[in-house]
């Protein structure tokens, strides 16, 4: 399925609130425990959601448009949510992330992007030569990775209850 | 986390809504396609849905409630949806998997279950004997994995298009 801006702007869109939905209103198990050393609870996922509309999607997008391959991409901070998110709610979290997705897609739709722009390349820090229309499609399957993630979290606090069901739910780990 | 109604509650009286702003209004390739054989697109994720809503979850409940270990749970047909759903929508089948929701977890609501019945033991035809608690704690968990699928189905129509962060995105098979 090739990348088309209206098509990934669609699920871009939806995702603030699909994860407002999964995680309004929820007891603090579900939205604060992971599932093992360095894994991402939903609060983190929240953060981590923050933290790329910040850093990631749309500066890399500039640093394209301008500087082209000329200019790595500052390398990004996976884990800068642990800090970062350090006395807010959940739903400080889930504001934030909406609103800044929502800048985030205006300035992405007035920057009115043409189908050769979308070949431009860019250099990734570790990956190296990358395109523009790469960085947009990535951008789309993240959050659709991080849903998933978030639903990941809260099915694995229900590891034991599920009995023996468990060997049938794939998303939690045997 | 122990199993507690309340908690479960408020995850399944969400799935619907979840699942609803997830796919409504995407063009038909993010919901039609799956991600290689044998596997679900979130067209056939949301008919699964709805025939889990007809025949299992409650229908499991009351042969426990009723009948106990003596009357093992009818075999659950997981590719029922493939003939189901055959001339539906996505809208109808989202609808259809709204409204049978609310019906059940009305119904759940109504058997006001003690925390002696959530001991109460019922028989699958291949796991054996099994807790009601369990069952339910299977039901919101089962929810949460195919949330996910959707999520995976989708990410995976991007797994060239993303290009060298295919390696980044767990979601998209390698």
């Amino acid at each position: 399925m090739e990348y088309r801006i209206d098509h990934a702007l669609a699920i871009l869109s939806k995702t603030p609130v699909v994860v407002r939905n999964l995680l309004h209103g929820l007891d603090e198990p579900w939205v604060m425990n992971n599932y093992g050393e360095n894994t991402f609870s939903p609060f983190d996922v929240v953060g981590h959601f923050v933290h790329g509309e910040k850093e990631d999607w749309i500066g890399r997008t500039k640093i394209i448009l301008e500087h082209g391959e000329a200019q790595p991409f500052d390398p990004f901070d996976r884990y800068a949510q642990y800090e970062d998110s350090k006395g807010k709610t959940i739903n400080d979290l889930l504001d934030e992330f909406a609103s800044l997705r929502v800048a985030n897609l205006n300035e992405l739709k007035t920057l009115n992007l043409e189908e050769e722009q979308l070949a431009l390349r860019g250099t990734h820090p570790e990956l190296g030569g990358v395109t523009l229309s790469e960085l947009l499609a990535t951008w789309v399957t993240h959050d659709l990775h991080h849903i998933a993630q978030i639903c990941k979290s809260m099915a694995y606090q229900y590891k034991d209850e599920v009995g023996p069901w468990r060997k049938y739910i794939g998303i939690i780990p045997p």
